[in-house]
C-alpha cells in the first residue's frame, strides 16, 4: 500500500469522497453548446428563431439526433448562460425564464433523452453568472440537486463574479455537491482560466481530482485568429496541461466553431483536426440547422473522431517548428499515432515538408508502420521508420494522417 | 483659357505627351493575376501543374473563357514575376524562361487572344525584380516596346530595387515610352505603394496623370486579416484617393482572393463587396481550375459587378462606424447608390443595424428609393429618404444594397 493511497483513505474517511467520483467522461465529451454562436440572445419577440429558449434546444436536438451527429458520438445538448429567471424561487431554487422555458427545464431534459441524448446545462461559481443571472455561490447544494432532480447531464460552471484564490476551495465543494446527489453529472469547470487570467498557476492535479473537463485559456472567438492564439497557448503549456489529462478530466480548449461564420473551409479542417491531437472536448457551437454539407462532412469524419476519442487520452504534441509550419502528433491505442501538419502560412501556394517517421515522433520502437490520409480517406502505403514522408498543405489547412503498425 | 491648361500645353509641347493616353481602363481592370495565389513558384519538375509557365496561363485562361468569367467582364490574364529569363538576350531584350515558356511570350498572346481574352505581364522599375529577374532600370524603352511587339496589353510595374524618391520622374518615363509605342497597354504602377512604405507622401495627381491604376498599400495575403486592413487604410486615407480615381486612374487595393484558402464565405462576400465600392480593379488570383462552386457565385455576381463597373467610377466612402459595424455607400450613375453594411465582429450572432437612407448618404435629393439585396438577388421594396433601412449582418460578413430612384 504506497503512501498515496493511504492519504486517499485519510481524505476519504474525513470527506466522504476525495474527488469527482462519476465515472464520467473517458473519453472527450461530445456535443454542441450555445455560447459562441446563439450567445446571450433573449430576444424572442423579434429573433425567435435564435433565441436562448427551449425551441432552440429542441430544434438542435433534433438535428443532432437525425443528421448523423448522434450516430457518430456527438451527444450532450448545452444550455449555456441566460437560461434563468432573475430570481430563485421561494424555496431558493433555480429554474428557467417562464417565457423562453415554457414548459420548463426538466421538460426540456426529457426531450433531449428522448431522442437519445443528453442534457448540457450551465452555472457559475460566483455570486451572478457572466451575464449577471444568479450564481451558485451559498447555493451549491440545492443547485446541484436541482440539476440532478431535472435530470441534467452535464454542468459548465462559470466563474465570473468570484474571487480566483477561493477557486481551489469552491469548485471542490460543487464536485462534492455533485456527488452526494448521487446522479452522475459531467462537471465542466472554468476554475483554471480565471486563475490563469489573474497571474495564478493553476493546480492541475487538484483540478484534474474534481473536474471532468475544464477550460484552459480565452473563451474562442469565430475566427481564424481565435483558433490560432489556443493553439499556440496549448503549444506553450504542452507539458503542464498534458500531464493533466486522461481519462475523465480533460482540457477544454472550448468550442468547435466549424460552421460558423469566420473559417475558411481549410481553417475548419484544421481546427477539427487539432482538437482531435488534442484529445478536446468536441462540443460544436454552430447553427445545426443550417451548417453547410462541407463543414458537416468534416464534423462528421469518424476516422478523426477515432483519433479523438481514442482510449488512451494522451494529448498531442508538437514535434516539430519552422517558420509557419507545425507538426503535432498524439499516440493512440496498439502503438499507432495520429499527425496533423499545419501550415500557418497565408502566402498563396500551399507548401510541402518532408520528415522521417521518427521526426514525427513514432517513438515505440515499431520499424513499420502504414499511413494513411483521414481526409482523404485514403492510404499512403508503408513506411519504415527512417523514411521520409512528405505532405503538401494548403495555407491555413492541415494534412492529417493516421499510422498503424504495417502488417506487411 | 484656365492656368491649368496653359500649362499643359506647354508642358505637351516640351515633351510630346505629358501623361498616358491609352484611353485603357475607363471603368476598373477586371482578371486573374498570378502573384497571390501562384508566386514565383519555378519549380515545373516537382510540381508541374502550378508553376509559372505557359502551361499555367493557358489554361487559365481556357477556364476564364469558358466558365463565365469572361462573359461577366473578366479580361486580362496577367502574369506576375518570375517569368523572365534571368539574362537579357544579345540585343538587350527580355525573354521568357525557355523552359516555362517554351513557346514565347508572342505566342501566349496569341493564345490568350484567341479565345478573346487579353495579356498582362510584368516588370519592374528597377534594377531587378523583387524575385530577381533583370529590371527595366535603364531599358524602358526596349522593353515597352518589346511588350507592344508581343501583344501584352497590360503591364505591371513593380518597384524594387529602385529608390521611391526617383519614381515621379521615373515612372512617368516608362509612360512616356509605353505612349511611344503606339500600342494601347493598361499601365499598373507600384510607385505610391513604395513611396508610402518608405514615408513619402505620394503626388497622385502625377501618379493619375501617368497610370491606369496604382498599388496603394501592402501586398494582400491569404487573410482575412489582410483584407481589413487594407480596408481600414482606405478609410484612413480616404479622401487623398478618392480625389486620385476616375475613369482611366484607379486606386488598386491588390488582388481578389476568392477561392483560395483563407477566407470564409462571409468573408469572400465581404472582399467582392468592398472592392466593388471601392471601385477597384478586380483581378482574381486564385485557381481558376478548381474554385468552389460558393466562390465562383460571388465572382460572376453581375449586380455586384455592375456596382464596381458603375460609369462615374467614384470610390465609395464609409458614411458610418460604430464599434464594429461599417457602412459604406457608393454613388452610381442616375442617382443611384450601392452600400455595403460589413459587421467586423467575431462573436458569434449576426448583428442588426438600422438607418436612415439620408444617414447612409443618399445625398443627391431624390425622395424615394428602390432598395434590392445584390447578393440575394431580391428587391426589397420602396424607401423614403427618412425611411430607416435595418440590415441583419452576419460576422465578418455583409449586407450589400443598390438604390435606385423609386418609380412607385
Amino acid at each position: 500500500m504506497n503512501i498515496w493511497f493511504m492519504t486517499s483513505l485519510v481524505i476519504l474517511s474525513l470527506y466522504g469522497t476525495f474527488s469527482l467520483d462519476n465515472g464520467l467522461a473517458r473519453t472527450p465529451p461530445m456535443g454542441w453548446m450555445a455560447w459562441e454562436r446563439f450567445r446571450c440572445n433573449i430576444d424572442c419577440v423579434n429573433d425567435p428563431d435564435n433565441c436562448i429558449g427551449e425551441k432552440l434546444f429542441m430544434q438542435i436536438a433534433d438535428h443532432m439526433s437525425t443528421d448523423g451527429f448522434k450516430d457518430v458520438g456527438y451527444e450532450y445538448v448545452a444550455i449555456d448562460d441566460c437560461w434563468m429567471s432573475h430570481q430563485r424561487d421561494s424555496n431558493g431554487k433555480l429554474y428557467g425564464n417562464t417565457t423562453r422555458f415554457p414548459s420548463g427545464i426538466k421538460r426540456l431534459a426529457d426531450y433531449v433523452h428522448s431522442k437519445g441524448l443528453k442534457l448540457g446545462i450551465y452555472e457559475d461559481y460566483g455570486k451572478l453568472t457572466c451575464a449577471g443571472y444568479p450564481g451558485s455561490l451559498d447555493h451549491l447544494e440545492v443547485d446541484a440537486q436541482t440539476f440532478a432532480d431535472w435530470g441534467v447531464d452535464y454542468l459548465k460552471f462559470d466563474g465570473c463574479y468570484s474571487n480566483p484564490k477561493v477557486m481551489d476551495t469552491g469548485y471542490p465543494q460543487m464536485t462534492k455537491a455533485l456527488n452526494k446527489t448521487g446522479i452522475p453529472i459531467v462537471f465542466s469547470c472554468s476554475w483554471p482560466d480565471y486563475q490563469r487570467a489573474s497571474g495564478m498557476k493553476p493546480n492541475y492535479t487538484l483540478i484534474g481530482d474534481n473536474c471532468n473537463l475544464w477550460r484552459n485559456f480565452n473563451d474562442i472567438q469565430d475566427s481564424w485568429d481565435s483558433v490560432t492564439s489556443i493553439i499556440d497557448y496549448y503549444a506553450k503549456e504542452h507539458d503542464t496541461l498534458a500531464a493533466a489529462q486522461g481519462p475523465g478530466k480533460w482540457n477544454d480548449p472550448d468550442m468547435v466553431i466549424i460552421g460558423d461564420f469566420g473559417l475558411s473551409y481549410d481553417q475548419s479542417k484544421s481546427q477539427m483536426a487539432m482538437w482531435s491531437i488534442f484529445a478536446s472536448p468536441l462540443m460544436m457551437s454552430n447553427d445545426l440547422r443550417s451548417v453547410s454539407d462541407e463543414a458537416k462532412e468534416i464534423l462528421l469524419n469518424k476516422e478523426i473522431i477515432a483519433v479523438n476519442q481514442d482510449a488512451l487520452g494522451v494529448m498531442g504534441r508538437q514535434v516539430y517548428k519552422t517558420g509557419a509550419m507545425e507538426v503535432w502528433t498524439k499516440p493512440l491505442v496498439n502503438k499507432s499515432f495520429a499527425t496533423v501538419f499545419l501550415n500557418r502560412n497565408t502566402n498563396g501556394m500551399p507548401r510541402s515538408i518532408s520528415m522521417t517517421l521518427k521526426d514525427m515522433g513514432y517513438n515505440t520502437g515499431v520499424d513499420h508502420y502504414t499511413l494513411r490520409d483521414v481526409y482523404l480517406h485514403k492510404s499512403l502505403g508503408n513506411y519504415g521508420i527512417n523514411d521520409q514522408f512528405t505532405a503538401t498543405v494548403n495555407p491555413t489547412g492541415v494534412v492529417m494522417v493516421t499510422a498503424s503498425i504495417s502488417t506487411t
